[in-house]
């Protein structure tokens, strides 16, 4: 019983962390809980409950099924649910008053069945297309829903444009609740999410790109206060799958106080991509860091200035950028530590063409790292360019 | 109407393409279709209907929701669902028996509804838990539902017991459903996709390395016929959330005729991590590759045949690897092709360190080559080593 007892405090410590890294969490379970309770007055209250009966259970249904995290997966999917559960009911009306043409039982049965298999066929090929997966699926997946249960259930019941009409209604009222709810109370913006988490990664990098100058020639004093900013830039490498799904989401959120109609997300996709590339060449350049041999430090003073000119220019330029991108306004001191970076990196070239060295070991170290740092020159307007949309 | 039409016909001939290039797409919708059928059938057939009445409908709804593309995530989904479904039933008709207590029906909606709300704040945190996240998400969503239904719907209705046992038993009817027409009819296993993901992955890698060094070197008569080889690795950079997502579907799927009980996914995990890091390598050798300069040939043809060997040999250790993963066998010529290219590398080293040279710009370009080469060899004897197992 210790040991169960140990587990529980270690599993009630690690919510708390949970908790404490995001409030925000704690603060959605509890919308959530609200939502749910206001949807069950459906049921509480005599005269609503007489309105709809049995099938207010649906907005208990959609509310749990819809209230997402953020605002823009909510709405996309409450938009979804709206607009599946519309036309699939038509459709579904459609085919019921088709099999009643056709008579008797058994007829209706065929027929039925028939455009069950058809739809559900169809409309599960049609999710694996892609532009369809990424913003449909889940529509996708109630229009089947809805279409099997109406048609399905009119076997036997022969009110369904009213149960139809009813479903539709509650639908909409459990969509109406959960989309008011999240957005009033505390939202929580995918696409400001996205914003903060480029503006957060062109950081990290920034911060790489700072430290490593100093860090790679051992200048004494510099800014080494520990080697967690040597990591930071890991997570960018595989953020990929990420911000693609945040940007879907973040369509969706047509309207905010910050970004206005028409953000263009696309945008932000780009800004992704090359700063996951910018990451790969800091992944080799720490590649170097780590297997760094003891070199002579005669060829290593000799670049030391140039290179470690360029990383905290280029360094400088990647943070001005992600704060200024984090204030919307147009970055003014970046392009003074871009070219302060392109003459360091000139310099640097002309030196190694005058230079003549023996020293193949160090050449080894140094000049990768130099030649990668040019690389990283040709990204940074890239971006600035980017960033200025 | 014309560009309508013409818009018809690119649609349909995306999707044809889409079947053609994973034709078990094609069978998965047939499947869902037939899947569904089925499940109507408790509605067409008197006997079946009598016996669940319009709570068969449970059914046609738990198909839709469970029916996935692979085994793994239906099985998943449909486990998820029954044990969710089971736990929340028995809460819900314990929190019924406890608002009965309470007497009237102001108290009773005042339990019910503070046992809503205290349940959906906790289950819905308990979702952000990331192990909790990975594997259980979707039974902890259908946990809230079910609960929320039931206690809700027995303000109004007192045979809750009987409706909560009906309930599940459609529910296990469904998923038995899904599951048996997912698995019987043209599986698709996500472990055999991941498995052999990890394979094609190492075997492009091992095209790029083999086709790098002629490519490099600009050997004529190599096997250069097209250059797609070069762009293969890309896709392998970005693939950790896809290959994590198939790890945590896998292990639904515990008995498979190929794999066995209790296979080492996580063994996958890690294979894939370190592919990724070859591929951040090979990436790093792929920019200099776009970025060649005409250098002095001199040195190039001095060091040009350790490169291509350590090239060549890496390349085909890793091809070998790739398909002695596919065929579930110990790696037998393996070794061999890894010592042939330490050798190789040794030799490399050897020769920078008596070549003594003065063209600094064609060693700007060689010897990072060189280097990651090396890096490349550090990385092979340690896939080798996890491939084992």
């Amino acid at each position: 019983p210790e040991k169960l007892w140990g587990k529980v405090v270690d599993v009630a410590k690690k919510m708390k962390k949970l908790g404490e890294d995001d409030p925000r969490r704690i603060i959605h379970s509890l919308k959530v809980g609200l939502a749910l309770t206001l949807v069950s007055l459906f049921y509480y209250i005599r005269p609503l409950y007489d309105g709809f009966g049995v099938n207010a259970i649906w907005a208990v249904l959609t509310v749990t099924l819809v209230f997402e995290f953020s605002v823009g997966a909510t709405l996309g999917k409450g938009l979804n649910r709206m607009l599946a559960t519309l036309s699939a009911g038509a459709l579904g009306v459609g085919v019921h008053s088709l099999a009643t043409l056709s008579g008797d039982q058994i007829g209706q049965a065929i027929v039925i069945g028939f455009f069950v298999f058809l739809t559900a066929s169809t409309v599960t090929f049609v999710r694996f297309i892609p532009a369809m997966k990424a913003r449909y699926d889940y529509g996708l997946m109630i229009f089947i829903l809805t279409f099997c249960l109406l048609s399905i259930s009119s076997y036997r019941e022969d009110e369904v444009l009213e149960m139809a009409h009813q479903r539709l209604t509650t639908i909409i009222i459990g969509c109406s609740i959960a989309i008011v709810i999240c957005i009033c109370i505390c939202p929580v913006w995918i696409g400001v999410n996205l914003h903060n988490l480029e503006a957060t990664n062109m950081e990290k990098l920034g911060n790489f790109l700072e430290g490593f100058g100093g860090e790679y020639f051992n200048i004494p004093g510099g800014p080494s206060m520990d080697e967690s900013f040597l990591q930071g830039y890991k997570s960018i490498l595989t953020s990929k799958d990420t911000e693609e799904a945040m940007a879907n989401l973040a369509r969706w959120e047509l309207w905010h106080y910050r970004f206005g109609f028409r953000h263009p997300w696309k945008q932000y996709l780009k800004i992704g991509s090359l700063s996951r590339q910018c990451a790969y060449k800091v992944d080799a350049l720490n590649s170097y860091l780590s297997s760094k041999i003891q070199t002579p430090n005669e060829f290593q003073s000799k670049i030391q200035e140039p290179c470690t000119k360029i990383c905290t220019e280029s360094g400088k330029a990647l943070k001005e950028l992600a704060s200024e991108l984090k204030k919307m306004t147009q970055p003014t001191l970046v392009n003074r530590h871009i070219t302060n970076s392109k003459i360091a990196a000139e310099n640097l070239k002309s030196l190694l063409n005058t230079t003549c060295l023996c020293e193949n070991d160090s050449l080894q170290e140094i000049i990768p790292t130099a030649a990668i740092a040019l690389i990283l020159m040709e990204i940074v307007p890239c971006i600035e360019k980017i960033s200025e949309a």
